[in-house]
């Protein structure tokens, strides 16, 4: 009762109808849970961060995971499709890396459980990193003296530390540290009534009312938290037959159906992340929306039947903004060199030099 | 005469024949010159480390300066070429960003005097990062409304603050703090004596003996302090003739002479730092030797026509090792971001998408 006094006092200071308010509006915490089997370590995670930098984990020596998956952005790389070896590009938009600590499976189509199964994914993915399997990836690790006592640090435990999974353990232990908790969205749910201004308090309310968080709900506006590998999943579009359909080709990717095969699951997806949102256009799962504005209406209408005004769609547009950064200052991490020698492999003998200068 | 002296107790000391004393070893300054209309500010370093990580500067988006210039390793990309838009990769070999700020030309050929000249060159290289023009290159900057700020502080006194000129000024002035003065062979000449072991002092004074400091003089190896634009330019192979010719397909690129045009500056070409050589194979112009012990085998040969025993190249590649690193730690730049869209182009008509999964 007590309670609820207080949130209708609230309500009259601030002018806002109780649905805002209501809601179970959750800041994000300042700490991503981390598996029993692989904690968080000073030393692991550095090592985490050293890998995520390291191009030489793809075959030609030219892509890390940060090149489509940037820290020093939001988190992807603003591409519909991201670019892999030898021009290689995919069907699906490369999703932020911040905050996928916080989701209850990963991928578009949560075909991994955990950040650990993600990590193992694009390296060895031909039209990514390119590495022909696990094993030639350890190999060209293992031709970098520098990294075994940094894999020994990291996991004094193990007799064998430089492994595929213990790369991907270390990989995900530092994408645990790319949080985002203290955006203004947490700082107003926190208690500063004065780090959303007045556009964004009423897309909060209006997101509430639209009904975005049948499904963006959550601390992260992904969905409840679940056991890993367990997933959010949704269908989408929900209500087929829009314009949208065909604009956007949003029918010839089945989803989560692509994974299990079964019928149950054609288009269904795994709810994204709102958090930093605004920063990774452009949007859906095949990256061919432009703007948020656009991801916004569409989204409106193929999952909740609705026509959004403009003004609810820029009130929306501005809320969502309230879910981008703060993001934490890093350093750079130092790559393990190989001195006198490169562990890149010096031909490629199926492509052609094209006539240049340096 | 006091000096003499000194040395010739010095040389007793540690059994040392003059002639590694006797020569001119310089250690590298702290900081590096910068230009009279360039001075170095926070405010530049800053937006030049940005623009620097940004691969908004290239046309997919794919590419930073750094992406070729990693100076989280060796200020390279350890690879013979490097891989730009389009997959297309040149002729010659990404030189290490680390200490560039010494060399009195940039590009392996001289062709720019400055950093802020060379920094303009692979923005709009069609195989490098592809912006067609430099219009466009601003263009897209412009398209990133929180630049401006940043141009704004880093040049107050430009009326027109987001330009080419100053693009290449700040990633210039950023350059000019990647510099490594604290190696061991500089914490040596410093006065340090147990900074070397005994090969690397061996190495040292081979280095002398055989004549390699005839073009790798003065504190960074590669040549003597002059003019902007000047360069120090060496034949190379110096004799023509050798196996390595052949082998490493020496004589095609003209070098120099590709610029200038001129039959004089036929196989010309600027002499190279030798500092953190050790690491960035692989090596010379076209990167064509994988090893160092090789590229320092066919350096005597070619340069000096000297061919060294097994125990000098070992020797000398303990030397140079001993001018690798100590890198400064350096914090990551934040990207301006675009809230609601990508400034990358969404479409690569000429690219097919192939199947994949993120």
């Amino acid at each position: 009762m007590k309670k609820t006094v207080m949130n209708l006092t609230l309500c009259a200071m601030f002018a806002l109808p109780l649905t805002v308010l209501a809601q179970q509006w959750e800041a994000l915490p300042k700490q991503a849970p981390s598996p029993a089997d692989n904690p968080q370590t000073a030393a692991k995670v550095e090592l985490g961060k050293t890998l995520f930098f390291d191009p030489r984990l793809s075959e030609h020596g030219t892509l890390s995971c940060n090149s489509c998956h940037n820290v020093m952005g939001g988190g992807d790389d603003n591409r519909p499709n991201s670019i892999g070896m030898h021009d290689a590009r995919g069907g699906r938009s490369a999703p932020s890396v911040w905050n996928a600590a916080f989701l209850s499976a990963q991928f578009w189509d949560g075909r991994a459980a955990t950040l650990e199964d993600q990590a193992k994914g694009p390296i060895t993915n031909p039209i990514e990193m390119g590495m022909s399997d696990a094993k030639v990836a350890i190999e060209r690790l293992q031709a970098i003296p520098d990294y075994l006592p940094l894999f020994k640090a990291a996991f004094p435990e193990s007799r064998e530390p430089l492994t595929m999974d213990n790369v991907a353990k270390a990989i995900a232990a530092y994408e645990r540290t790319l949080i985002t908790p203290d955006t203004p969205y947490d700082r107003y749910v926190r208690g500063d009534k004065k780090a959303l201004d007045a556009q964004q308090l009423r897309g909060m309310q209006t997101f509430a009312e639209v009904g975005c968080n049948a499904c963006h709900m959550g601390a992260n506006f992904s969905g409840p938290a679940l056991p890993a590998g367990e997933g959010f999943f949704m269908k989408f579009p929900n209500i087929a037959g829009s314009e949208y359909d065909k604009k956007y080709d949003l029918l010839a990717d089945t989803g989560r159906h692509s994974v299990t095969g079964k019928d149950s699951d054609r288009h269904l997806w795994r709810v994204p992340t709102l958090r930093n949102v605004a920063l990774t256009a452009p949007y859906l799962h095949n990256g061919k929306v432009a703007t948020l504005d656009e991801a916004v209406r569409l989204m409106a209408k193929t999952q909740l039947n609705k026509e959004l005004t403009p003004a609810q769609v820029k009130d929306l547009v501005a809320f969502l903004g309230s879910l981008s950064g703060n993001f934490p200052q890093q350093t750079m991490p130092r790559l393990p060199m190989t001195p006198g020698n490169s562990v890149v492999p010096p031909v490629d003998p199926h492509l052609t030099v094209k006539t240049a200068k340096k």
